[in-house]
């Protein structure tokens, strides 16, 4: 099944995927995913923001238990994000057909569209549509580098845009939602765990930063008379690493732009974006007024202004207490299999869901921490582990 | 006569100049260059590499005294970069025959093309082309940012290229070459004098040093286990303020370029420019290597490697001493004027005859030393204190 996978939207020269929404690569990966519920004799069907979905059991019946995640990727993304947890999910309810289970709720498992917003800038639109967390009107503005519409893609690949839209009803029937996920950290590495629960997704933000100076010649401007963007700035790229560290948060100045961008002119502009984010937030807040004040110190020490703009912003996602409890119960039946509880940086389809259904989330080790790259990786073992632990929560949660 | 060429390629916007090699604004300055000679009675030529020349006697005599700059701008250029020296060539003249002035060798005054090179991305490719430092292949391949070549350019402006080249005849017939030219720095202002003898264009190069790191996701991968390269490039921006302070020099990293330059993004590489000019080879040196150090180190603490190439480097320029110390002298003996002999970080036409032509430089006081900006300036006192200095060096120069 894995196997089958693998091949699919592979550039051949990186090793990296290139599985963005509505593409051919997303397309074929869709068919997978069909063939895959028919496959088990699972009722198919996508719904009308574009998300798979195949049961076991009659979902109208409601409190179902649903597992899944997505099989889009970044650019030059890895093999782990997103399709170990749709692959854990087939896998997870195939062992526990060899165990017999009896289902007592019915099962899902989800397929969520455009969950990395490679193609049209924004993550998680297949489950926030869903959720009403993206307007019809937002969703209808969205366009990817080509100019394309979000619509237009939809319809290219043969799927009508005309029925997007928030799904209430669908979600209604929801009693769990439990999305598996390589962790893109090494927090299980470290502690020496093959699986975690996740606690809540880290508040994170963007915020930009623009240092001000004047255009000058760099041959013949005195030290002394210039107002130099570019050394306010690189005073405060090391003031953020000293506040996230000072905090245990992270903190990144990973995208710049500077004008004139001249190897022999003293820059006018200096435009640097911060990303931080933290496990609360009062730690974020910590680090990001440390950053802005160590800013505007710099900026006065080299006679620059600074302008500081918060470009977006998301609070703590604190995933449901019962149902994660609920999971450390079911695991921690099971000796060999410590289960830590962390949180994590990086955004899902989970927490898009755990504001409308109670959701929960289960990390799967990464050796390397690696992620949205190719050598992102887990070990086999720690996948076999994983489907496992699914498997244990699935008939924790669903059967009798 | 500066009234009428003020206007002329001024962006209405910003209020800098726009006078590109063989545009229409750069025409319109040659036709008041023509002008200018043609009511003072002089001969008039244009030679084949497109620089205009202004005769007063006949220069195939030899051992000629010529003056002049450019009248080309830099993008949003100031007022008085290049255009001061040609109308103050004029202003000399027209004093020295007030004077009644009696010349012994021929005299000329020139206007140098396209010394700034904003639109080929060379400069002084008028002087370059006649002292042979630039080859006529090489000219032909230099492309502006619409893909029209030098040549092609030439040819619309109603200039014949097929007869650019080396132009040795021309050279020996001058006997000495002074440019008058706004101080591009405060060193005037800071000393308190009007007008300034050039010693010495400063050793200058561009050194390009790529940090490179991994690329990895912004939001989950802890700091302990990044390899940040623009931590590392932000440390050695901060150095080479601190190694050009020590060493009494100057050294700039105005430009930059990031990958994947993305804001959940840790880069993969930060590729940065430094420009570095010291008054002489030693102290550049030391600023360099004080740099790359400091970079080495930086790379080391952050797991980043470096690369660092010297992508163009111009050794010292020192203006003939003979010469130097003889306008030190005419310019002396005038009680009221105290003249400082100062070193430039810029590069200019009289530093390219330099290797071929006894030649100086005179620099006018610029109180706020901004260069190659609409906030370019110079008094007028000190500009006709910069007259009143030129006129005194050719009479001492070519007059009995």
């Amino acid at each position: 099944m894995w196997r089958q996978l693998l091949p699919i939207g592979r550039d051949a020269a990186s090793g990296g995927y290139r599985r963005f929404a509505w593409t051919r690569a997303d397309s074929e990966c869709r068919r997978w995913f069909e063939e895959q519920a028919r496959g088990r004799g699972l009722t198919y069907e996508i719904d009308r923001n574009g998300n798979q979905w195949a049961w076991l059991g009659e979902p109208a019946r409601g409190d179902a238990v649903v597992t899944g995640s997505h099989l889009d990727s970044v650019p030059d993304g890895g093999a782990f994000d997103g399709p170990l947890g749709v692959v854990s999910a087939f896998a997870a309810l195939d062992e526990l057909r060899r165990r017999g289970a009896r289902f007592a709720k019915p099962l899902g498992i989800v397929n969520f569209g455009d969950e990395e917003g490679a193609r049209f800038g924004l993550a998680c639109v297949g489950s926030r549509l869903t959720a009403g967390a993206l307007t019809v009107e937002q969703a209808h503005r969205l366009t990817d580098g080509d100019g394309v519409t979000l619509p237009q893609a939809m319809e290219a690949a043969g799927h009508d845009p005309g029925a997007i839209g928030p799904d209430p009803e669908r979600l209604d029937l929801i009693g769990a939602f439990v999305e598996l996920h390589v962790e893109q950290g090494r927090a299980l590495d470290l502690s020496g765990d093959r699986v975690g629960i996740a606690s809540a997704i880290w508040p994170h933000g963007r915020w930009r930063f623009d240092f001000r100076g004047e255009a000058n010649h760099a041959g013949t401007t005195r030290l002394a008379d210039r107002r130099d963007p570019m050394l306010s700035y690189a005073g405060t790229v090391l003031a953020a690493r000293r506040e996230a560290e000072l905090a245990g948060a992270v903190a990144t100045f990973g995208k710049i732009a500077v004008e004139p961008n001249g190897v022999n002119a003293v820059p006018s502009l200096v435009r640097g974006w911060l990303d931080s984010r933290a496990s609360d937030q009062k730690s974020l807040d910590a680090v990001v007024d440390g950053v802005r004040q160590a800013a505007r110190a710099h900026a006065r020490e080299h006679g620059v202004t600074l302008d500081v703009e918060r470009e977006s912003f998301t609070p703590v996602v604190e995933f449901d207490h019962a149902l994660r409890d609920e999971l450390a119960r079911i695991l921690g039946g099971d000796t060999d299999l410590r289960v830590p509880v962390l949180g994590t940086g990086a955004g899902h389809d989970a927490g898009i869901l755990s504001g409308r259904v109670p959701t929960a989330m289960l990390f799967v080790r990464n050796p390397t921490g690696v992620s949205h790259s190719p050598a992102e990786s887990a070990d086999e073992d720690d996948c076999v582990a994983g489907v496992l632990a699914l498997a244990d929560v699935l008939e924790g949660l669903a059967c009798t």
